[in-house]
């Protein structure tokens, strides 16, 4: 339980002010001051604020939907307070809940949860005795190994990786300083991880390719000599896979996030500042360029090239390579103007059929005259 | 191996008499005797089904499949007496295969199979001592903890629950009581899981969600300061993934079935009795309401709300809120009737095409007259 | 640090006298050796090649970009003496690259990285004493288990199966020999791996189906008694799960490959030498031939049917049966040469319209005259 003004303080907030607006005349000394400076026990998104709760109204268009809120206070974002004034204290806030402004509401509501649900601090570092870690790995400073971790010969992990429980390393990995590898990763053979990089539970990185030999009607498994390398500040969703290279890496750029449930084929070159979406699928030897975004469930072919700065929507199929930045929708894609425009002419269908029908019967109609 | 009549006693049949309908008049005694009375091996799937086998058949519609099946008997759906009777036995069931009738039988069927291959039975309560299981942690009564199991600090497991090889839960969990998490299973930091739920091997509960603040030209993680809560009864499917909210909690409600490698994202509010099919992916903070049925491979943008009892067909693609119930397909969605009447008309293209060439000439000749 | 000539050695090359095409006249003899014989440092894709990498150029159509290649040597397909003698190898391999032909250049490329970066060897056999194995478990000879492998009652394990950490086998499993399984695969009850089985990490095999009983409001989960049988030599990639039967058997054919994060659903009968690339999903009970290739992120209706040697192109939608062998594209889908028609149709629209309208004018010009 924190009072209205603790919080205030927190947040070095732009303003609390604002609270003198809907002061009522026939409030008591005692309930004037309860209501300026409430008793707040929880910080939880708008939808489920209520009496207690402080919450964020992130957005300006929205604060009309204070009159429905139920929360004891509210964080605004800065420029609420021209509003409020401009419309009416008592038309927009008619409860009176206590204001809050913030040049950045986002980051100080962060504050706010982090103050009554504060984030569970990084595991102590040091080796579990249930972990099993092979005599010739190399572990940096300060590294933090869980129980029934794994870890194969040859493998060197950099100062402050945090590996949790069942997570498992085959010979010869690499991990640079400070990356997390959350619970049942799985690392294949000779597979590099950048600094700084999060792989969230379940990834597996470097699992063989898809690609077979089917020439003599069995499909015969390529070599599989290649590895994943991810350079830095890469983080990896759950259950995502990246697959090894044939004959060399499969990479991923730096600062690049890639979701839950993402397939990378082998050979791929992934460019660096990417957005990958969840259930987002690149066959074999693709390759993106810096800052593409791919929405959730978008495909790509094998051996096809995307250019910087394109973006992909939800569940695009791009059969081919695109050269010029821009925004691409639809299976197979279209540039999104030459979409909206193919949209709107399916939907006329009907009405040109009869236009076409009139005209027909006309027509004959004409001729038989 | 199990005598019919035994079978037939097990599952409390409506009837067995029907194999007197296809007596010969010339077999002895015994041949009659081991024909209404078979030795029976296996309780196995209509296409698998040989002589010593009882199987399900289990629409009358398909009653004319008898003819081709090896099976040594077959249980039928009440209703079939009339038809047998009515189209003549020796014609419907020329082989004579011993027949057996009843009011459920799928379920009738379950039991059968059962007798010949029990299912395996719940593994005993204690704690194996292999797992690892932090002293803070509370673990209620009659509960299974496998070998590799992690749990942090300050996680509370329910009365009855399994927890299977290599589950991990990490510090804060809750889980209600019977509840039963497979193999592999991974709980992050704070999430709650609520009774008789079931959680597939590979479950990843709680992971980071995707967003991000890009102003700077990087990308910057969003404040995970929340959890997922599953309500009661909730089932998940093997991989599944359901990432934690920004500051609150991203919900599956009561009775809620997720199938496997289905994605939810962070802040999502998903509703009672939902079915969601595998492979389906519902992006952040968007919300369905009760009985929402989404066949496999379906996305759901970011920031949309479905209606109760909306039914989305597989690969459908949804943009933007849903506020009907009805049934939906395609990406973009329409709705079902639209639809079909769309898909007829792109599939009358050509024929449009050759009228209206057919006009254009016409019209030219006309002209030239 | 390998002498080219060693290398030309190792595979068995065709021949390696085509560097003598390029000789320039002004080069010392050393200069000369130096460049016949160059030294090599690594065997690296065509795109990372440098001073000291020999590369593989796989396709006489690329003959060209020899020219921009910093490699100090390429491997060619035979062939490529005709094509350099009749363009000139001047023209075509200014920079002198020290060039091998051979009959397989994929398989012989693969030899020569496998010279620089050998494979890891498979780990030693033995039983790590992290793992838990059943008393009643057998466990074949040669076998390799592999730290926290958790291995349940009753199962059965053939020769030189290697099972790799966090493995977990329940009840009554059996694998048959030389199979592999990697990091955090689940296999459940009773279900039945083949010979020479290859399952990557994450791989769930027998989870629940998703069959239920809605008729009371609940959903009630269908009987599981079923299991999961992979025939020999079926391989599993990362992350796949393929759940088990109701009564009988999920059964995926020989020789059949199955790419990252698919699904397969309970009942499904998969053929023999199907390719399933990622993302793929058939629902349950439905089965293919034999030689069906589906590209990635396919999805398949329940219930149905496809017949052997169909190929379904990626993102293909199939809601019913398919009878015949042949190329279907698209969602629903159409047999490919309709698809390419409709496509163009659709993009025509526009054109029409335009006739349409001139028509339409011309029409109500003549009948005003």
């Amino acid at each position: 339980m924190k009072k209205f003004s603790e919080l205030a303080e927190l947040i070095q907030c732009v303003s609390a002010d604002l609270t003198a607006f809907w002061l009522d005349a026939d409030l008591s000394a005692e309930e004037l001051s309860a209501k300026l400076n409430p008793e707040i026990s929880e910080a939880v998104p708008f939808a489920e604020a209520k009496s207690g709760s402080i919450t964020l109204l992130d957005s300006l268009k929205k604060l009309s939907s204070l009159a429905e809120c139920g929360a004891s206070a509210v964080l605004l974002p800065r420029g609420a307070e021209e509003k409020l004034a401009g419309e009416g204290m008592k038309k927009l806030n008619p409860k009176g809940i206590a204001l809050l402004l913030s040049e950045n509401p986002y980051l100080d509501f962060a504050k706010l949860v982090s103050c009554f649900n504060p984030p569970i601090s990084r595991p102590s570092s040091g080796i579990h005795p249930g972990a099993f870690i092979d005599s010739t790995a190399k572990i940096g400073e300060n590294v933090t190994v869980m129980a029934n971790v794994h870890i194969g010969p040859n493998v060197e992990v950099g100062a402050n990786v945090i590996l949790h429980p069942n997570v498992c390393l085959m010979e010869g990995v690499k991990i640079g300083e400070d990356s997390v590898l959350f619970p049942n990763v799985t690392v294949y053979e000779k597979c590099v991880i950048g600094a700084r990089c999060i792989l969230h539970a379940g990834v597996v990185l470097g699992a063989y390719g898809f690609g077979y030999d089917s020439s003599t009607g069995k499909h015969l498994l390529s070599p599989q000599l290649g590895n994943v390398v991810l350079a830095d500040e890469v983080e990896l969703g759950a259950n995502t896979t990246i697959d090894r290279g044939t004959f060399g890496s499969t990479r991923i750029g730096e600062g690049t996030k890639i979701d839950n449930l993402v397939m990378i084929g082998h050979n791929c070159q992934i460019g660096r500042h990417n957005l990958l979406c969840s259930q987002v699928g690149i066959a074999g030897s693709s390759s993106t360029g810096d800052y593409v975004v791919c929405a959730g469930q978008v495909g790509l072919a094998d051996h096809i090239s995307i250019a910087s700065h394109v973006i992909l929507g939800a569940q695009a199929g791009v059969p081919s390579s695109i050269s010029e930045p821009g925004t691409y929708l639809g299976s197979p894609i279209m540039n999104i103007n030459e979409m909206k425009r193919q949209f709107v002419a399916v939907k006329q269908l009907s009405e040109y059929w009869k236009t076409l029908k009139k005209l027909a019967k006309e027509a004959e109609t004409a001729s038989t005259k």
